[in-house]
């Protein structure tokens, strides 16, 4: 793997906004030869095709596998198994896998499960970054620039499989950062599902509420970019829900105390308890996010 | 008031964002002669003269107003009834007060109980728009363009002084609507002051967290957006719950069956359900917000 990296036939298993941008910013790269995408829909996979996000349209996973280079998948993780035991058989032995999953650990037991002997070229990687909208007609080549990559290998994982990945995602632009699989279910729950969900459900508040047009009609630039998230794939989210079930469900727990304690500073009508909170916050997200690249 | 809107002397007590921009759009629109800003802070006022938001500063509303045909009182809502009963014995009798506050009946009550009988010349309003942002240095004159401006005159407030309000926000480029203002507190707890406390919370939770810059580091565009108004100044959001409290406290409880009813979802992981409710949310978020102007 010396030199420039340059994967003969890549194929990508979920062409969405994060396939689809993996493939068009590896072609930008000249970094692959050629794009296999496989889906479900006739129509998303045509919407590829004509964007020339893919060179070659299947919707049979285990076929399109045969020859591969690189595999990506890059379905709801709720889809995991099904796909990995799909693949499993006709893997060649040289061929790379990876995945985008937002969640690591439940990727990680069904490689275990379903890979066999190719789960040790099973590099499970999660890029950070995405956008409210889904489907190959938001892939951009740009998407993952100047993002970071986490990849979470765990042992016995062999180390030529890691580097091909590494290069892959550095070729589109991200930094790639290593970390355990549960340190990254448990970040990824606090600053990823958990705004999600809380997004969902502020909207569905909302909308339950008497006259939502007026509601909504009334409302300015921080609801909107508050609740941009709750545009996010419904599928994908419930998958991550579930998939990092217990991670999340501690952050939420987490969130609810410290809800419950604004709560009841307003309920006490305790302007300087609120002040010292919200100055808190102000301050936390000066130091942490807004000097971040967006 | 036929003809072109012409205010002789405009006075702004709070020359941050929100007072600030409003002298800058009718200074724009050539429909004030002169700008007075009172504040607290002298760095304050010394900005907003160095960027001729107001034409001169003052510390003292009293003296200020002597001979103002229209004042703002765009200071944080819990000041109202200090600066309501500070103006009060020198205001013209021709002079139109109003205000900018997030909240309405408590000011309707300062008015009432502060302003004696030049309270028939109060008209009570909230421009519905703003930034993260506060102090002079962030006000501009494009602020309310296309933006919401709720008007809440109670019975027996003089028409003419309604028609002056409602022509300087014109004037601003903003669209001018009038509600009952119990139910602009209501509707406004919902989609403005409940997502502000949302955002606070969520950032404080993740603050606690054991390293939070790796924590941060690895968050990317959908924790950012989520939490920008957690940049708002904590003064006055501190002020707004309090002012507002129970219909704030009514809208809290309502998110909290929401996301209670998603928490319980993630942990049956009952992933059909979680679908359903994130695609509802994500229906009713493009029904109503998307297609809004920014």
């Amino acid at each position: 793997m010396a030199g420039k990296l340059k994967i003969g036939k890549l194929v990508v298993i979920g062409v969405g906004l994060i396939g689809g941008s993996f493939a068009l910013a590896l072609k930008r790269a000249r970094a692959v030869r050629r794009v296999v995408g496989v889906g479900r829909t006739r129509g998303n996979l045509s919407d590829a095709l004509r964007l020339k996000v893919i060179d070659e349209a299947s919707r049979d996973p285990a076929q399109a596998v045969r020859d591969a280079d690189l595999v990506l998948l890059a379905t709801p993780v709720g889809q995991m198994s099904a796909v990995m035991s799909a693949i499993a058989p006709n893997l060649p032995a040289h061929a790379v896998i990876t995945d985008a999953g937002s969640t690591k650990r439940d990727v990680i037991a069904c490689a275990q499960r379903f890979l066999g002997a190719r789960g040790a070229r099973f590099v499970p990687a999660h890029p950070v970054a995405g956008t409210e909208r889904s489907g190959a007609h938001a892939a951009f080549a740009g998407l993952f620039e100047g993002r970071t990559v986490i990849v979470t290998p765990q042992a016995g994982i062999a180390a030529g499989a890691v580097t091909v990945v590494r290069r892959a995602w550095e070729a589109c632009g991200a930094r790639v950062v290593r970390l355990d699989a549960g340190a990254h279910d448990a970040i990824l729950a606090a600053v990823s599902h958990l705004p999600h969900v809380i997004a969902y459900a502020l909207v569905n508040m909302l909308a339950r509420r008497p006259d939502p047009a007026r509601l909504f009609g009334l409302s300015a630039g921080g609801l909107r970019d508050t609740v941009r998230i709750a545009g996010s794939s419904p599928e994908m989210w419930a998958d991550i829900c579930v998939a990092n079930r217990d991670a999340l469900l501690a952050a939420l727990e987490d969130y609810g105390n410290e809800l419950e304690q604004t709560r009841a500073a307003i309920e006490r009508a305790d302007a300087q308890e609120l002040k010292l909170l919200f100055a808190r916050a102000r301050a936390a997200r000066e130091k942490w996010l807004v000097k971040k690249r967006s």
